[in-house]
């Protein structure tokens, strides 16, 4: 059996790929255009020629053990099938490991994007040594990953571990996209820090605060970002929208502790990397909001793979498993 | 091997045994007097005569395969220890499972009432044929259980699963127990449909309800059963109760399945044998609340071990696992 994995990312505008061994190092990596505007066909071309490419890097199909495609959901890892990803148009129930493994005659999973993120930060990440581990990535939107005993928990349909889609606030005034009221993704994520900074600047029109000239007044043009460079100059609103961003990850993840007593949680992201200001409030409200007597001293590790972590991940889901590594194979 | 299983629930004012079989037929229960007032040592007695008349009933312990005891948390399951109950004065970090396998020569486990009976109903209850289900059951609070692949799911200390402490309203004006604001127990357990139903009837002086006239005015003494016969009886604000309740458990749930994806949800309780009022509710809330659209296909079903629910979840730990059970154990 080869001891290479070849790892795809399928994204919006770019597909990356990569050679990852049995240990999870990259050996070799490329990016190619999505071309996702001409429809299912060309991106499939596009991710058919990176295959090959990386085929004849390996040395052959020999040397290769699988092929993993991570992709934005949602989509059926059981079944392999990308059902209608928002930023993939044209694409619409594509069998697509299936069609991978037809082409190459090498066996192909298609996972989740957080699930395999979750997954190569347990294997070999951040959460290395770790079970038990509940995955969350803060940047667009907010993707969770569960993993248990080193595997992805998938649930009945595939669609479990959507984590950023439960809700902390059921008479929110912020309805998801997803139509729900409340969820962590509609209150934390990117785009939500900077309607909340916009909203908040709109009301108090005289309040002064660096975002303001950041954006030239252009308040609709606020970003994460901006929010981060605006707080370590000292400004308030900034300060405020990154410590309420905190608050409520910490009421989220209180929850997700008091119901999966993780032995680590892992955070990655755009947003996550604002850092100390944020991971500190997280970690100060967790324990006002949660039963678990053992949730103080849960690690809240930042992620390791943050680079390439989508090869990471799609590499991941052919690892040998928890049990498989402990019993030495 | 035994081919018969000892289940004891410990509860604050009784202790039930039973004889359960591998298939989980009740075949022996007896109850006895919990004499918890009188502290830990009073009620071990207790056990261990309950314990050594359930042997004598068996035949012997040779016809044993294990004890299996149901107490109420907090308690570890991993280790057996029941840390200190509130309905249990005087418990206080005992090594129950220890001390009751010195005692009788056969192994023993301890495990939290709600993950037994989540358990027991995966293996002989509603869920039989399911192996992913999340149990919850609504009564004076509410218990969940999360069982995945047939097995009760512990985590790292032994107390995840503690759904009933997920908060749906982080600046909710009820705080639980717990600590926790709008924790789904502090909602919609039994108590607070009672105290909702109060301070309704108080803030609208003047609006009659059957409330009124069962209680005599005393609008403290309004329990569930009450709420649930003056519903029936057409009561407009009996029936909001139900209604509210309802709507909070659907946004509660409609998390648990937009994490959990179970192939079905099992709900016990007095609080759910309201029924069709109380479970319309619920269903038609889940998938205003959820980004899983298999949701409205999960079904919800009616506990079916009520009676006797703590032997027999007490018992379902020592049973062949869900995976030993398909290889034919």
């Amino acid at each position: 059996m080869g001891q290479l994995i070849i790892g795809i990312d399928v994204g919006g505008t770019k597909v990356a790929g990569g050679l990852v061994t049995l240990k999870g190092r990259l050996v070799e990596s490329r990016i190619v255009p999505t071309h996702a505007d001409q429809g299912f066909a060309q991106s499939y071309i596009q991710i058919v020629h990176l295959i090959e490419r990386l085929i004849r890097a390996a040395g052959g199909k020999h040397n290769l053990r699988g092929i993993g495609i991570c992709a934005p959901g949602p989509l059926n890892p059981k079944t392999g099938v990308v059902i209608n990803p928002p930023n993939l148009p044209g694409w619409r129930n594509i069998e697509l490991a299936k069609m991978v493994e037809r082409q190459f005659g090498l066996p192909a999973k298609v996972e989740n994007d957080a699930n395999a993120a979750g997954l190569a930060e347990v294997l070999f990440g951040a959460a290395v040594g770790f079970k038990d581990v509940f995955y969350v990535t803060v940047s667009t939107g907010i993707g969770t990953g569960i993993i248990i005993n080193r595997k992805i928990y998938h649930g009945q349909n595939g669609v479990a571990g959507e984590g950023g889609h439960v809700s902390i606030d059921y008479r929110s005034p912020y309805r998801c996209g997803c139509g729900t009221l409340g969820c962590i993704e509609a209150l934390a994520a990117g785009p939500a820090m900077a309607r909340r900074a916009r909203v908040r600047l709109e009301q108090e029109h005289n309040m002064p605060s660096a975002l303001r000239e950041m954006t030239h007044g252009h308040l609709e043009q606020i970003s994460p970002l901006m929010i981060q460079k605006a707080a370590r100059q000292g400004d308030r609103v900034a300060k405020a929208i990154i410590d309420e961003t905190g608050f409520y990850l910490g009421v989220w993840l209180a929850g997700m502790i008091t119901l999966f007593d993780p032995e680590a949680i892992v955070i990655g992201g755009g947003v996550s990397r604002i850092g100390r200001p944020l991971l500190d409030k997280v970690k100060n409200t967790i324990p006002q909001y949660t039963i678990n007597r053992f949730a103080v001293n849960t690690p809240l590790l930042p992620a390791k793979l943050e680079k390439n972590v989508g090869v990471y991940g799609a590499a991941a889901v052919f690892l040998p498993s928890g049990e498989e590594a402990e019993t030495g194979a």
